[in-house]
């Protein structure tokens, strides 16, 4: 076991033919590099050690190295990189980064999640990492979002906003110790829409707490721009000192930041920066990922369809999301900024008759779950949208059971524009009921048959001969299509259903009750899922092939294989199914 | 069917020996009225109706209507009602309320949940209610929080905070229809805590929303003091205008709030109050509900001893709940304010070794469970304390379910202390997963035998005779209370669990396998609960019997016979185990 191969030396091999000679060939010596490196001490420490072993550095702008880094990657946030490196140079000069998590002159939390690259490059500029880490980012390797595994003080994995939270539950931390060490918070002025930001600034105020400094980083600009700039009064309301400096100049960031370092008490800096577009899409034309827009991507496209068949108002809210479901050009919608929680609580006052639609990410509605009962409870005629990014950011595995706990709440996972269409009708027909509906944000070839015929049932997308099975697999939405691919040759009876609760007829069921064994998959969380679902309703032995570990932040298809869902790996889990020979046998998870 | 005789009849009757004889008078010739009441149109209207036909008043002082409410409820909030008292009543007099849910100068969305009895109370004096209502406060009639059926635009159930983002969405629909018509918000300073309180705000603000009128009950207090006054520079860096009142003085508040509706533009009036203590005592020593502390309580003691024993180092967050848990004077706490986020936040950024508790509703942590899986993925030696308080506020169905979906966390519904002990014990051993204990909120006898032993076994509460059953019952938590004292006569076995999902030893799984009948039985949400989880991962055959409707809002006792739990319930569910002569008969619910 040598975690840094394990971790980096494939995802850098493999990114080798995409570098230039002159980084192929020091990357080629860091992976020997990697392979004796010290197998002991913290993952951050043994690349550093790797940097001083092959010192030659091919950059020397931070800049340059961010660029080449998503070049490389094919895709991420190279401008919300850029628009936070001044401020990251100016920590780096403060000596509020030194990769070990000890000393310097202050703490260092960074909330702006995904500026975990701009601290890579400088990493990397000043020697402290080697080049081949860098070239495997959203690829397993290095992670888009901070990560203490990486040379940050805190990780950040499913909630917004959740760095001012970690500042200010440090600060209270120093505080009751009687330290008076500062802490900085590195934020973004999106985040800050977020409520607990305001919750962790209300209380580190109301408290008495002097020793939070927060940087802000104001480019005015989440995926979209913000509607209007941060409000400053707000943040002196509560932080009392604040600076502005212009974020684009890293002398003046850090002269006001060790300006107020040196003074006691909270303060905040607000740093106008400048920001490009939000996603990284390289120069020359269609980023490396699958060809053909994702799902979810048809989401807007699908809904002005259903509006202009039923004529009826709609009204579309997403915090910051519109892009991720197609919704520019297709329908109004509202955003809310990165508010999920009031983006559900919109809902709550409009007209019966309005077809209420939230649209996010499935991860995002798990700070709001309180929120969306009461628009479940309360609301007629209600859509959420709960996407699945299964990409770089994140997507929590767990999203959809947790959404199919809620009263009155159904929900579908939907892979055809016809049982996208099925569910929209079936809301109308039960207006009491919020339609909950996972979008993948994959691209994929629909499958030649589907549910929307009867979108609470099931079909079979290979029909069992002759009425019976010794084997059969059912499905959940998307893990259908692989299943369908992965099936091709192998032609086992196969069950697909858009409902995550569906309703199996007597038929169906006795063609799996006598069944020998029986597979159950979803891409989606094992426990409490769809699955287990079928267990626990119709006391089916079914084996359930899910999600087991999380999400990770990586890009599509390397989550596929993390999660035993790439093609060839279901093929092998199919052919198990008919190869043994065991009769009855308990399953392995219960 | 009559919903006015169904739902206030009864408990009016039970109140009847608590009323003074003039009250008693008017309640009798009410419930003759009630009786043959309209019964067709909205409810509220079908009340005026019969208010209009007992018109007597037995008060014209709606501070002394809220006295005797509570004096006959012998529970409440009656402090926070007497502090808003003036808001309220200047709210009738501008004309805000008028119980049909139309017409008025402006549209009064009212956030401060539990203050719906300073309305009654109101409308009673002013002959829109009648008095019977008026006595079955928490009792299944009128509830104590605001509701669309009983003369409020709004209805709150779940999330605190929800007000503001009500009247942001109502103020942003009027917006949108081109209506330039104000919405008036009434929130308390407290709940100005909650996040999306901000996110309201923020978004009203940069969207340049005019019409949203907020009035702040701004008492300093919640159930313990705020730690600061309410931050008028933060509502002004918002809502531009900010005027204050003596929120005493309903003269005052009446003309400042006319000035502002007449004025263009957003604004928000800040009533300075003042409020006593937050839970409603009789007068007259104890209240009626059973004797005893609430187990919940118990747990600062149980805390506190656990401390002493371990001599780690503790820290305690809760929001604004410290007395529920018994708290005070037991263990050091922080009081994070109606900040249920960040208090789960609190945790992220403490020393390991550190037990970190965070103790709030089990309802409050569902607009929370990102951030707490935040925790449960990063933070050692970490108890969440889910309160379970059945009460007159909520404590909603599915939240230990919710919880037991977590990623890296185990659910345990402790019901003596020794089991509560376990599972600190337990947390000690397993550090990296975090330990979820549901508190229930009610007082009870310890059963005779526990699973302090095994914490994530089970125990039989009555024995199967000679190793053997034709029926059996299985129980999570509480639950084993309830059942225990309905199964005194029939002596049915009864196998006790306090763990969510127990592992079962193979001589219990055996026992149940050969039964006949299997009744599982929960105090919580059937739906992905306990039982479900029996079927699910043992294919056991199980009856499930839990709460399929929501917690109302509703004092204990009450409840009970709602879903199903009161002992003489459970003695009939119990013994149809044994009448019946079906044999492997599938269960109600598959």
């Amino acid at each position: 076991m040598n975690a840094l191969v394990d971790r980096f030396a494939g995802p850098a091999r493999e990114a080798l033919p995409r570098l230039t000679e002159a980084e192929r060939a020091v990357v080629e010596r860091e992976l020997d590099a990697l392979g004796h490196a010290d197998r002991t001490g913290p993952l951050f420490d043994r690349l550093r050690g790797v940097a001083a072993e092959v010192p030659e550095r091919l950059y020397a702008d931070s800049a340059e190295v961010l660029l080449r880094m998503h070049e490389i990657a094919g895709s991420g946030n190279l401008q919300s990189n850029l628009s936070s490196l001044p401020l990251v140079r100016a920590c780096f000069a403060l000596g509020l980064v030194d990769g070990s998590g000890r000393g310097g002159p202050a703490e260092l939390v960074v909330g702006r999640g995904h500026i975990a690259p701009a601290f890579y490059a400088e990493h990397y500029v000043r020697g402290a990492l080697p080049f081949a880490p860098l070239t495997t980012l959203h690829q397993g390797g290095l992670t888009g979002v901070v990560h203490r595994d990486l040379g940050f003080r805190n990780t950040m994995r499913y909630s917004l906003g959740v760095g001012v939270a970690q500042a200010v539950s440090l600060a209270w931390e120093l505080t009751r110790r009687g330290m008076d060490r500062k802490v900085v918070c590195l934020a973004g002025d999106g985040e800050l829409h977020e409520g607990v930001t305001f919750e962790a600034l209300r209380f580190a105020h109301d408290m008495g707490l002097t020793n939070l400094v927060l940087v802000v980083d104001a480019n005015a600009k989440g995926i979209e721009p913000l509607a209007k700039p941060v409000n400053t009064d707000y943040l002196a309301a509560y932080l009392g000192r604040l600076l502005e400096a212009d974020g684009r100049d890293e002398w003046a960031v850090q002269t006001a930041l060790e300006a107020l370092l040196a003074l006691p008490g909270p303060s905040v800096l607000v740093c106008r920066t400048r920001k490009g577009a939000h996603s990284y899409k390289p120069a020359g034309g269609a980023p490396r990922s699958p060809a053909g827009p994702s799902f979810a991507s048809t989401t807007g496209h699908l809904l002005a369809g259903h509006q202009a068949r039923t004529g009826r108002e709609m009204a579309v809210f997403t915090p910051d999301l519109a892009a991720r479901f197609g919704l520019p050009g297709q329908v109004p919608y509202t955003n809310t900024g990165l508010a999920e929680t009031l983006t559900v609580g919109m809902t709550l006052s409009l007209p019966e008759e309005t077809l209420k639609v939230v649209a996010t990410d499935a991860m995002y509605y798990m700070d709001s779950l309180s929120m969306l009962t009461e628009a479940t409870t309360s609301v007629r005629n209600l859509l959420v949208l709960a996407g699945r990014s299964w990409g770089a950011w994140g997507g929590a595995h767990n999203a959809t059971n947790l959404l199919g706990q809620l009263l009155h709440t159904r929900v579908y996972e939907p892979v055809t524009a016809a049982e996208f269409g099925a569910c929209l009708d079936r809301l109308g027909r039960d207006p009491a009921t919020a339609h909950v509906l996972s979008m993948v944000d994959a691209p994929f070839e629909a499958p030649a048959r589907d549910c929307a015929a009867d979108i609470d049932g099931a079909v079979w997308l290979t029909p069992p001969d002759g009425g019976g099975a010794d084997a059969a697999v059912v499905t959940f939405g998307y893990a259908g299509v692989l299943v369908a691919e992965a099936n091709q040759e192998l032609g086992l009876p196969h069950l697909h259903c858009a409902a995550f609760t569906p309703r199996l007829v007597p038929a169906d069921l006795a063609v799996l009750r006598g069944c020998r064994r029986l597979l159950s998959v979803e891409y989606n969380g094992a426990r409490g899922g769809f699955g287990e679902g079928l267990r626990a309703r119709y006391l089916l032995p079914v084996e359930v092939h899910g999600v087991r570990r999380d999400i990770a932040q990586q890009v599509h298809r390397r989550q596929l294989p993390l999660h035993g869902m790439a093609p060839e790996m279901l093929r092998e889990r199919l052919a198990l199914l008919l190869e043994s020979r065991e009769v009855e046998r308990a399953p392995a998870h219960a």
